[in-house]
């Protein structure tokens, strides 16, 4: 039998960064994991005893101990007594949800507003999951950014005593430097920065639509988009989204002719790199046909890119921008998925539609605060944020696969699953007839953070889904959570 | 004669405060301007030469010769060649505006929209007085918020990594705390902080009217407010105001008749306290029949109090809301125009209107970042608001005054000029037919800020008046530059 010191590949750099954050016993644990994963071991093999453990990492009895228990709460290995540990018998993955094609109608929002209220305000510090979607504390710079507010703060106090528009010059300097990773070339002034991405999707929505108007938008979608589109008097109609691909062309080409009995479609918001709460991820084909569409029936493409940083394969994925020729696509997005969401500091690229988002900006709240514009800006400047990163989408990829396990391990029979190459947020779909409002009520009482999948439509198609994330890192607490998540699904379900 | 040593009266707290932070020459120069200003010494009186000022205050030559230059600058005083310094001959206060009782028709906003948006993005650094209407930075506590901001910074540094709605737990104490001072017993958890009273007003508007809905305002009125109406697909009905008491009732009264054309009403925005533009306060007879108004005809008050604070008589003037019974006056505020402009922090009291304002928050920017919150909310607990608030005051006054006396002396014949209580406007009409617009271009090339009447209307009444602010502590160019602009409005006169 192999030992599981010989099982792992050399450590990657990233694989190092994480090591030296990470307490004694989860490193002793990662290389059993590895082992593990990679098949050096197998179902129902025996693992090293504790004492060989001890004797291979250099390390004490109870660390060893802790490294087991760790790999035992997550369901990895099984103790039997007086024999030892053995590997766990894998379960098959779960299936990916399917795509509904039904055609949500244009109408005017309604569904479970009460509940997406209720959920912002949810502030449950017990929770795990948290019922905020973004990364934990520990993952975001907070102590690299304490340090360049202090040093912003002592060297500029006359930040306190001016408006500032239309946004720091050095931070918009940076996201155009950045802009082209994602494949567009936008000039500092061609940027306005905004008050997170929510005001930016409000601007960009106000700017080219009207009240009365329809406004296409993926299905299932954030809820936020929802509440935006009822709050401006809009109707909404819902695009059947693929859970792996994202909106469905055929669909959005059926909507938008012009013979529909929805009525003229003024704009489209998608999420195009990792949708909330999908997760999914437009192939840059779909990307391109998506542009040229809208191109064609005339209607204006937004999309929110707050994810776009969070892909855990090699390259990042395009915006939608990055194929628009005609200046009809707005590009907005923050850094609260990714730095700070506490900053509340977005941005929009509006193309042409850029005069008629100022001027709606200055008519909605004037400027954006300096001081954090400042901070980013260095962040951005001085390499923190390319560091930041790196290790943040390892952490967020290793926390997708222990989120996934667990959720495979412990949910019943019937469940789906998705499978997200980048951002923070797992969508499952329970078994057909489990009203997810009632899991919802059972987790909140316990601290355990979801939403369920009724606020994502107003249609009832999603009331059996359930939007997770994995924002926060694993614990044996969080596992605890998902394991009693299983059962209060499978006690509904049954 | 008397010296000017005698004539001052014993230096109240205030006063010392000032003397403190004034240069000596000023000092000097400010015990002259009291002689003169308590008639202690009259219109042609010789002065004290500066030999004998140099003896009585104890300074150099060049210093008390500073001293008569700056009162020389100001026109207080004259240089006669070979016969020392007199007391220059004093001009009658000029009038103020009268009332334009015309009844603007509900419409959709036109107007100057160009020059709005462009003065919302002029940034002139040497401009005096300058274009944004705010206390100059010296007047403001950047130094106290600093140390503030370093501190809640140090301690704080996961304010960075977390939403928070509504706002800061703190801050909306002390806000509530402080609302008796403005006659009204606000509850912490009535109070949703938001991006500065620009955002305020916006949610405010939003949860009561609808596009294509009818909206009362101040005629002249703060621009932006104009902006916000057209922003939203809604009317505007401009209803006259008058320069010292405010919103005319008997044409609100008339235009919320029944039978008026211009249909229902949903709101009504109102300065009551030291209006933008006219430095109007509305006494409270009128403010109590203002609210009795409303709530017989229906329609929702919108009151924007940021310049409450800055009353330069002995008490607080009261906000709407104070007489309001019903929960229907939406009071809006913000700490721009007292602390931090910067900052973009504001709150508003929604009554009972709270739940649809909260929904609106949410949906246009989520939360409001939390460390200048919890800043602000320290420098409220601890007495520095205070303290900064009567130093506030007492410069604002004394501004207002060499303000007045600068346009009074070099403005022509044919000007009108507004009496503010508070505040920190000017509302200037000049002579009939000169075209501020042409005024406000000419000043701009050389630097002396201001904003035109047009800009305040979509009528056309008010392009014979200008916006000036006296913000900015008094200074030889600042004289200089209203002498040149009364020389522009003259050459337009003539």
């Amino acid at each position: 039998m192999p030992t599981a010191s010989d099982a792992g590949a050399p450590l990657s750099t990233l694989a190092r960064t994480e090591a030296q954050t990470l307490p004694i016993y989860q490193r002793v644990a990662a290389d059993l994991e590895r082992a593990i994963a990679t098949g050096s071991v197998r179902a129902g093999d025996r693992l090293p005893s504790v004492r060989q453990v001890c004797a291979q990492h250099g390390v004490s009895a109870s660390t060893a101990t802790l490294a087991y228990r760790w790999l035992e709460n997550r369901a990895l290995v099984e103790a039997r007594p007086k024999s030892g540990y053995f590997v766990a018998p894998t379960r098959a993955p779960l299936p990916e949800p399917r795509i509904d094609t039904r055609m949500g109608s244009a109408g005017f929002v309604s569904g479970d507003e009460s509940t997406r209220i209720f959920l912002l305000q949810l502030d449950d510090p017990l929770a795990a999951p948290s019922f905020s979607t973004m990364p934990g504390g520990a993952l975001l710079p907070q102590a690299r950014l304490r340090q360049l507010t202090a040093s912003v703060n002592r060297l500029h106090p006359e930040y306190a005593s001016a408006y500032h528009t239309p946004g720091s010059a050095a931070l918009r300097q940076e996201i155009a430097r950045r802009s082209l990773a994602a494949g567009v070339r936008l000039r500092p002034e061609e940027i306005i920065v905004t008050h997170g991405c929510t005001e930016a999707l409000h601007l960009a929505l106000r700017s080219v639509a009207q009240a009365g108007d329809t406004v296409a938008l993926e299905s299932p979608t954030y809820f936020m988009l929802l509440e935006l589109v009822k709050s401006l008097g809009m109707r909404s109609l819902e695009i059947p989204t693929h859970p792996r691909d994202g909106i469905s062309l055929e669909a959005l080409d059926f909507a938008t002719r012009e013979a529909n009995p929805s009525g003229r479609i003024s704009a489209c918001i998608v999420v195009p790199n990792f949708q909330n709460p999908l997760g999914s991820l437009m192939p840059d084909a779909n990307k391109r046909a998506l542009v040229a569409l809208a191109a064609q029936r005339g209607f204006t493409l937004i999309e929110s890119d707050v994810y776009g940083d969070t892909y855990f394969g090699d390259e990042r994925p395009p915006v939608l921008q990055s194929f628009d020729t005609r200046g009809d696509v707005i590009l907005c997005s923050s850094f609260s998925k990714t730095v700070a969401p506490g900053y509340r500091i977005g941005w929009v690229a509006p193309g042409r539609h850029f005069n008629a988002v100022q001027s709606l900006k200055f008519a909605t709240s004037m400027a954006t605060p300096r001081l954090p514009q400042e901070v980013l800006a260095q962040f951005l400047a001085n390499g923190g944020y390319d560091h930041h990163m790196r290790k943040l989408r390892a952490a967020l990829k290793q926390q997708s696969r222990q989120m996934i396990d667990a959720v495979t391990r412990w949910f019943p029979t019937g469940c789906r699953l998705s499978r997200p190459q980048g951002g923070l947020i797992l969508w499952v779909e329970l078994p057909a007839g489990v009203d997810s409002r009632r899991v919802f009520e059972q987790a909140r009482r316990e601290h355990i953070g979801l939403a369920p999948g009724a606020t994502f439509s107003c249609s009832r198609r999603f009331d059996h889904f359930i939007r997770l994330h994995y924002g926060q890192p694993g614990s044996a607490r969080l596992d605890a959570h998902i394991r009693r998540l299983g059962e209060i699904v499978a006690g509904q379900a049954g």
